[in-house]
């Protein structure tokens, strides 16, 4: 686990338990993979996971019991177990997390408390092929227990949490970004025209794959997708995807990455040529990276996040590109993967404002309509000067790369 | 998308309407991808689509206009379109799909209906790396607009209805399985000692994503795991790991595999030797195979799901593995991936009866502390004559097999 230090992160405790104090919570109940991430360390595997953080800061995990080992090495002092299937009867997580959730709940004094838990619409990375959701049972089960608790709306403190990172989670995204970096220079190196787009993705993946060879066991994920030719026109989808096609001669590519090192999402896109790039992907080329200079120029704490949308659609509309700009400019990236709503978002109408510490991804992008697309997404992080890029590599190999 | 006859599935239509009619149910709503998948043959991307079956069998859509694209070619009737994301305004899912949604309750004469809707944990294969969850919003949105709805628990309804597959949904998951087993043809081949488990993983990967060329953009995704020596004996935890252990002569490793083409799920498992197996590695082999061979003797309409189970843990039991076999014989597998809870659950305490059309895994296997596992997973169909293996394909190459 990436998180292992012997120490808690005294950074992310202190927040959540002012923003306890703020909402007078006393206590914090969350399900969702990547709230149980930012609230623990820990990044949970099927779902059914469920962290509590009480006021005092303390961090209580109830696992299942094939997930404890995982766990293990983390500096979460409270661990509870429950066992979702056994050969002695048939259960599942809701029944089976029922009493040891009850029963932590009341050793805690949380009998008449106001707690605090996500219940709305969420958007956010899966840990597993397969998710469990606890859908309205985390409630129902400790409503019955204590009649005379208060479960309170926490989507909007869970969001606002998530969206300033403390240095050591900063640490785990630049690690995260990293082992992306390697995918992309191998399989930039390998990538020629002819190759149907999976076998393109795959490349990448293959060497992502390699790249997590760090023998530190950390569980990762990397998901990578080609769009390419016409098929990249419609990369602004609120998804990626491979198709079948085969790169040609003269086409722009997209090769999309969201890659996950320990819970901790990368939101990434390199755009290719293949032979010399003609007169209309230069221009977009430069473009592109005109407006990525001046969004990041733009990026500073205390900086409204429409004003960084705008030096980059700026630029593109000054080439002429305004309305094949068809996004926001980024949006929180860490916790999530690929939420157009994760703070800040960087979007024309957005009203947050940036702060030491966000990471969002910047994606300037131009997608015209029956030919192709480009896009050049970067991961940073908002620091006390500037801008940090935890992303800053180019395209590929000089053969490859569009050169202006 | 392979649901892309212009007939409808008309069995599986009559069974939700015969279901609707059992429950005094109005309609079906329901936003998990497998449900949706169940209700209507499309397999959602991001999670945010709204499936709504009413009483007379006609079959709605709710979908993010990014995804109309794919379910262009499906039979149902119904579409209605909603943006989660624009430039015009900061949004998401939860608040787009309100007036849609209500506006179609509307125009259905749902105002006063009683609407069975899925509430409770639920464990099911993701479509894509983020996924979207309505939580409680769905029912709130309906709840707002039309203060006499009546919301009711639909789960096991769900559960039921998925249970047993038409003839078509079978069509599917042998598809998807035929591209598993081309998968570990390919994978097999080239699997070797001193490969690490990810690189042992990736070849079973990559050649799925070969496999999975077929010219008819198909939606397919392949997660393969690699538990070798050691880490084999562990694998019968809720979920499959792949660590950074490399394979050494004499090791026993699994290759499991949980694949998707269009939604279609398998689970499967082929256990591998490295050199010529010695006698407790044969002893195993024998044990499992002839475990299978007793559970798929057994399989018929209307045995007893714990009867089969029986049958495999007899077999292991004579062998002295009783206690090895640590998980249930098998469950569900088509709509759901790996959920131990899916029907039918075939395991000792189970209750539930086979029937033709039922789909799930057959799952032998041997867990020996210290020393490694080796499990044989298969989906298989329950027919009108007994049973049909939809993954009935050996381990490997010959040099690697398991030889009795």
């Amino acid at each position: 686990m990436t998180d292992s230090s012997p120490t808690p992160d005294t950074d992310r405790i202190e927040r959540i338990t002012a923003a306890l104090r703020e909402n007078q919570f006393d206590a914090l109940l969350c399900s969702i993979s990547s709230h149980v991430l930012m609230l623990t360390g820990y990044w949970p595997i099927m779902g059914n996971t469920v962290a509590l953080v009480t006021a005092n800061g303390d961090r209580h995990l109830l696992l299942p019991g094939d997930e404890v080992e995982l766990a293990g090495k983390l500096s979460v002092a409270h661990r509870t177990t429950f066992a979702p299937g056994t050969l002695d009867q048939i259960t599942n997580s809701e029944k089976a997390i029922a009493r040891p959730l009850a029963q932590l709940a009341r050793s805690l004094g949380l009998d008449r408390a106001r707690i605090g838990v996500a219940s709305r619409g969420f958007l956010g990375p899966v840990s597993y092929l397969s998710q469990y959701h606890y859908g309205n049972a985390l409630d129902e089960i400790l409503r019955d227990a204590f009649p005379n608790i208060a479960l309170l709306p926490a989507d909007d403190l869970l969001k606002r949490l998530s969206a300033v990172k403390t240095a050591r989670e900063i640490d785990c995204l630049r690690r995260s970004c990293g082992v992306a970096r390697m995918a992309y220079q191998e399989g930039a190196a390998a990538l020629r025209v002819g190759l149907h787009e999976p076998g393109a993705a795959e490349l990448f993946r293959s060497a992502a794959a390699n790249a997590f060879h760090d023998g530190r066991n950390a569980r990762a994920e990397a998901y990578f997708f080609c769009m390419s030719g016409i098929n990249s026109a419609t990369a602004h989808a609120a998804y990626a995807r491979t198709r079948e096609r085969a790169i040609e001669p003269g086409d722009l590519a997209m090769i999309h990455c969201n890659s996950s090192v320990d819970g901790y999402w990368t939101d990434i896109t390199r755009s290719y040529t293949f032979g010399e790039p003609d007169d209309r992907q230069v221009k977009m080329r430069t473009a592109i990276l005109e407006a990525r200079s001046a969004a990041l120029a733009r990026i500073a704490p205390g900086v409204p996040a429409h004003e960084v949308d705008a030096a980059a659609r700026n630029v593109l509309a000054g080439y002429g590109y305004g309305e094949n700009f068809k996004h926001g400019t980024g949006h929180g990236v860490c916790f999530a993967a690929a939420n157009h709503d994760a703070i800040p978002r960087v979007h024309p109408k957005s009203t947050d404002v940036l702060e030491t510490g966000m990471t969002f991804n910047v994606e300037p992008a131009i997608y015209i309509e029956g030919y192709g697309g480009m896009r050049h997404c970067d991961v940073v992080a908002v620091t006390s000067r500037g801008v940090e890029v935890l992303t800053d590599f180019q395209a590929a190999s000089a053969d490859l790369n569009l050169r202006g």
